[in-house]
């Protein structure tokens, strides 16, 4: 057998009886598909039909294959002839019915499949799985048993890589440098007032102290790095629209960690007077009534460059305004983290300015040697902190399967961290990823030139900069650089006291 | 009949035989329980006792009354005596059953009802409402018959509210100003490829002129405003859960103009391996799929200011730190706006300054006063637009039928209007709204010396200042004021440039 099988019975039901033309069409079975069946298949391999019958004004088609000619490529591939030799006896398709379609390939994993899309069936057995679809005549000219082999092949590659460690590689290390603190500082904040603890899960809020060391980062990020590097602000959008997340690659695999966004089927009042009513009446929001009332529209900003990209999607751009450098803090991030949130480290809600570069790939390259220079520079001379960095996988690789090492020498990420005195954990503070084409690709922006267009981005995340500088020296800013001082002040406000 | 009628039938299951007692029963009813049915009442007013029989393990009961000891009431009223009769005689109440529930009440107004929580029919019949209400025992302990007539008042209150106009009152007006420009800024915008509109609905991408504008209104804000009047900066949360909305008192009716959020119900990968699945096959987001993984849990931030309560919620502040001033600029806002949006005067996702200053009731007015005379300064002299401020009822008065205008005198917000010369229409693009004791109460404040806590808020729509501005003066920074070209330079920054 094949290392993977198709086996299709269809039903073409016409407009008028074929039992006159029971000859040509046997005649056309044998001259013309045999040979159109096995056109780009290497000798021996293809399609064939196995069995043809015709009854009244049905024909009934069962075609076997190998992985050359797929049987539904070749049901597709014989339509066309078909028609125009029935339409000679001015006879039409009325419609192509699937009896059944059955896939069967080698399957030498334990990856366990309890169900998939499209499949009505599936067994696993002997090293082979065999697939019955569940698939009409649309599903086949979309192509979906061609995507769903495709996502066997991605299941299997991505078994293979679980259990191996994502590529980590250090890059560099800091001098070492002396702690003033031991203690976790998300406890220390709270104890002092500083933060307290917000209605939602993993969500701060951020009194004047935190609020002035954020926007002192910002200060320092725009001065050490923004300016002198040539970056403009924009404003990025902050709810994301499933449109977005299909063409930046994240609907492929976000959803356990999205804050979905759903929005009223509509805004007339009357539609909702019966959850106010029922709010007004208990107190309580009835969330089943909102359910049946809102639909998803897509979430909250989860990574945050990939809205920028329809500012330029679709559009032709001209050399020589390259590189373009872009930068956005306007908003909040969002990710349901998983189960252990821990303090300002690991947050549901968190404040990040993104920074997006766009050029030729060279351009992109270097100038994330250039970022990641200027960042050295502020974490050496101004945080004054102990920290590493790894050229690592970078999430959208890993989870795509692809992760060549060729490849990685490129496009890639590379990660800051920084180790924590009160737990000895290393914590990722901050990255620089050179993201290839896949950015204008996905969203089809071009170069003038023709030329390959590349795009790096870079996210700086407020809560983890005060994570790992507050961690390794204290809340006190009599202890922190003088650098960092002309920035934050030597006195943090403070407005509230309780009793 | 009297203006409300309640009549209610009530089995009572007890865990033993009453036949035995039916005369102690029936001596109860008429010694011990009428007087309890009136206590408190008007004479001739009050419950009564219509009908009661035993039968079995079975009490029966069918009380009648007015509205000064509601039916309800009175059962609650009787059921303590009578568990220490029944515990007499070694007997217990199992359940209280509500066989009936009927309440009558005088309606004469035109709203039409169609349905109503807890309430298995209606009838609008000769100007009286008779309702038949599905309720049991615990519902009636939870008040709900109390919180039904209650939302039939207010719903009454809001129809004779409803045509009327909302309070406007003029206060000031500025000086006639010369317009620049007689275009709709919006569109102009988009000619020069200033901003984009984004994926989602009522959404644009700014690009780096409008960001400029953006930022430069922020910095006149701290400069003019926040920092001679003292603030500092906080960090508001901009996931919004019930829980805020519940105190604040938006669950009482934003419903129609949520963005609503929902997380997971579980971030195992297992839980949405079908939902990638069908993804990756047929680069369809499954919508249905996703709504039964969901649950709803919140809103995207709508109002600024309620999230930041809880920084200080259940807490007393001392009398000497006050007047409180503080100020949020970390995130978007986003409301589910009407079908008719246009241009970036009526968004669904748009970027305000929130100032909050919460003081005794004197330090509250005044410091409103204080700062509407800054803000005029800027309108004044750094904008040089014209404008008027108009003294108009707050929504949450509105919606909650309360606006007497007594109370308007001191309660209420103040809008700010610059008229649109493209459309001869008047815009409100700022306000200062004093909001009483309602935010303290609401999220349980209080001060130490135990004086009424009152808070003001005031939202600086950057978006509404950029329509008013441009609209009156146009894009080009040499038709602006040199006040404003300090902030803003004299050109503004272009990045992008397409074929």
């Amino acid at each position: 057998m094949p290392d993977i099988q198709f086996r299709l019975v269809a039903v073409v039901r016409c407009s008028g009886a074929l039992e006159a033309i029971r000859d040509e069409l046997a005649a056309f079975m044998r001259d013309r598909a045999e040979p159109l069946l096995k056109r780009g298949a290497p000798p021996g391999c293809g399609a064939i039909i196995e069995h043809c019958s015709v009854s009244d004004d049905t024909l009934e088609l069962e075609i076997r294959s190998d992985r050359f000619v797929r049987a539904h490529d070749a049901l597709l591939r014989l339509k066309n002839g078909l028609s125009r030799l029935l339409a000679r006896h001015r006879i039409g398709i009325r419609a192509i019915e699937i009896k059944s379609y059955e896939v069967s390939l080698e399957w030498d994993t334990s990856i366990k499949l309890k169900r998939l899309p499209f499949v009505r069936t599936l067994k696993h057995e002997d090293g082979r799985l065999t697939l019955v679809l569940d698939v009409d005549y649309a599903a086949l000219e979309r192509r979906i048993p061609d995507r769903l082999l495709k996502l066997l092949e991605d299941k299997r590659e991505a078994a293979s890589w679980k259990g191996k460690s994502e590529h980590w590689e250090l890059l560099f290390e800091s001098e070492h440098r002396q702690w003033k603190f031991d203690k976790d500082p998300t406890e220390e904040m709270v104890k002092r007032g500083w933060i307290v603890h917000a209605a939602g899960r993993g969500q701060w809020i951020y009194g004047p102290q935190p609020t002035r060391i954020f926007r002192a980062f910002e200060q320092i990020l725009i001065e050490e790095v923004l300016r002198p590097l040539g970056y403009v602000e924009m404003i990025f959008p902050k709810f994301v629209p499933w449109a977005v997340w299909k063409r930046s690659g994240h609907a492929k695999g976000i959803y356990p960690e999205v804050y979905y966004v759903c929005t009223p089927k509509t805004r007339d009042p009357e539609y909702w007077e019966d959850v106010m009513d029922y709010y007004k009446i208990t107190n309580e929001v009835p969330l089943d009534m909102i359910m049946e009332r809102i639909e998803p529209v897509g979430g909250m900003c989860y990574a945050q460059c990939p809205p920028f990209w329809v500012f330029i999607q679709g559009r032709t751009i001209p050399d020589d305004i390259l590189p373009i450098k872009v930068f956005d803090r306007s908003g909040t991030s969002h990710r349901y983290e998983s189960g252990g949130l821990h303090g300002i480290e690991r947050l549901d809600e968190f404040h990040r300015v993104e920074i997006v570069w766009i050029g030729t790939k060279e351009q992109v390259i270097s100038h994330a040697e250039e970022l990641r220079m200027r960042y050295r520079r502020i974490f050496d001379e101004i945080l004054d902190i102990e920290w590493r960095e790894a050229w690592v996988t970078p999430w959208f690789m890993a989870q795509e399967g692809r992760a060549g090492l060729a490849e990685l020498k490129e496009v890639g990420t590379v990660d800051f961290e920084a180790i924590l005195p009160y737990s000895g954990k290393w914590l990722e503070f901050q990255n620089v990823s050179i993201n290839g084409d896949k950015y204008p690709k996905g969203f089809s922006v071009k170069l003038q030139s023709g030329k390959e267009l590349w795009s790096g981005c870079s996210g700086v995340g407020l809560e983890r900069w005060a994570a790992v500088l507050l961690a390794q020296k204290g809340l006190e800013p009599h202890n922190w650089s003088d650098a960092l001082r002309r920035y934050t002040g030597d006195r943090l406000p403070g407005v509230f006291r309780f009793l």
